[in-house]
């Protein structure tokens, strides 16, 4: 039986070898992706991002353990760029995997981030369509931080939870990192620390002030302890309600439209690099043109464009 | 007189503005880029960059202190693609020059981060580009974290220093993190602070398990405490060394190389965006194509082997 097959009858392994063979962009991936794709329906798909130390990995956990709990399959991808400086980070994904039942129901996946240039959205997206391929019903997507490569991670997702912690600042400097333009659901979690109260407030009135359509969505601001398991009912009611409130609204349709779009993007910008830029080097001799450069000859740009003009097209 | 003339005149008002028109990719600006290009000599570019909180900024003035009174003329670029979430971030340029001469000796920059869609690199160098033409001896690039983006933008430097401080973790992460590969110069600021002889000492077993060439620069790792000014010399002996070193052995030379020929190809990458991406929606309706993907009918790869076989040459 191939590979497929076996993924076909959900078979973890089977499944697992996939992701690692999309990740790492093994020969023929792209074909295999396409043939997934086919498969994937337009299932729940929740990005969580927050600073390091904001106990995402804790709500994560609380969440699956809700969805399993309503009969639902969750898969978890983990990102963290900011891994070398978030202070021990990711657990282990087996670790985390211990407290849920069998691989079937809930898959934990981190995703290695560094060597993954320029890539790590588009990698993120393909590893949640083999997920979704293989048939959970619900993809979580951690991520630390809100740079531009978290931003398009997150924005590949239909809802979206930004967490804070109250020492994570005030809603000036959240309002500032446009947190309040991506976020559908605002978290602060370690609510029972010094000032989660006066966070709470200020975000609420920083809400209030953005003139709003009455009829959009209502961003809930919710408090909560991860790890005493306080409103983590309210935060999945919320996330469910924000699901159906989108879906209803063509909202959700929309949104999905605009990553295949993006995606189709992508996918000619990656073929441009291989069949145009990843040749070029066998058609030119960089050596004259960068000794130009470096002593001031010659400039980058003119360099490019005349590149372009004699081997952009044929 | 023109914007031109008088940035050639060293004004700083025009010097901003053309930084402004760069940074914003106004029409005309890879002609400008190109023609400042070739006013760039070989000096020294430094990258620092550490997590939140580690004390850069400070570090940074004082080594700009020490530029001045070697007769230097110092610009800084600050970029903090983190900065929601580190509690405060970059001092306002103007707070930060009002501790050193005339700008024309000093000049800080912050580049805004947000909304720089996947050119926050290219536009640095950009930027570092524009400052050298201008004349300034160093370009100090001051960066947070160690994420792809900062990963890129360090990569334009020369010397690099990595600043931790105690909090920062083990020596094992910093390895794992690719710390290691990427600073020339280790830092272990607030060295003060408990847990700082640890760190250095692990850091420095970590060092000598690698298996350096004995020819290769040996990274130093310096315990300092910006806010005291202390070690703040044997830092900037140690920049200096290093810079010395590299250009002696030629690895400067190959560096700045390296550097040109990414440049090309970044070029490269965006006349495709502007010329084939940015014309495809006119040529196609990707209403129709986007429903076949939407409803499983077709998939994305295939559709974009398609277009780009359709469109893609002339």
């Amino acid at each position: 039986m191939t590979v497929l097959e076996k993924f076909y009858q959900r078979d973890i392994r089977a499944l697992s070898r996939i992701i690692s063979f999309v990740e790492n962009r093994e020969e023929g991936y792209r074909q295999l992706l396409g043939e997934l794709y086919r498969m994937v329906g337009h299932g729940l798909r929740i990005g969580i991002t927050g600073p390091p130390g904001a106990g995402k990995s804790t709500l994560v956990n609380r969440l699956v353990h809700r969805f399993v709990a309503d009969g639902k399959t969750v898969a978890v991808i983990a990102v963290d760029p900011t891994s070398p400086f978030s202070g021990g980070a990711l657990l282990g994904d087996r670790v985390r995997m211990q407290e849920f039942p069998a691989a079937e129901q809930v898959y934990f996946r981190s995703m290695a981030t560094r060597g993954a240039t320029g890539g790590l959205a588009a990698a993120t997206d393909n590893i949640a369509v083999v997920m979704e391929a293989f048939g959970y019903d619900v993809v979580l997507i951690e991520t630390v931080g809100v740079g531009q490569v978290e931003l398009d991670i997150i924005d590949a997702c239909d809802t979206v939870v930004v967490t804070l912690v109250p020492e994570s600042g005030d809603a000036v400097q959240a309002m500032k990192a446009g947190l309040m333009e991506i976020s559908d659901v605002m978290v602060i979690n370690k609510a029972d620390r010094p000032g989660s109260e006066n966070l709470i407030d200020e975000l609420k009135s920083a809400l209030h002030l953005q003139k709003r359509d009455p009829d959009a969505w209502q961003i809930p601001i919710i408090a909560t302890e991860g790890i005493n398991d306080k409103n983590i009912d309210l935060l999945y009611e919320k996330i469910l309600e924000h699901d159906a409130f989108t879906r209803n609204n063509g909202r959700f349709d929309a949104h999905r439209r605009e990553q295949i779009k993006k995606k189709i993007i992508n996918i000619l910008r990656n073929r441009f690099q291989r069949e145009f830029l990843d040749t070029l080097a066998g058609q030119v001799s960089f050596e004259q043109i960068v000794d130009d450069i470096y002593y001031g000859r010659q400039n980058p740009f003119q360099v490019g464009e005349d590149l372009y003009d004699a081997f952009g097209r044929k």
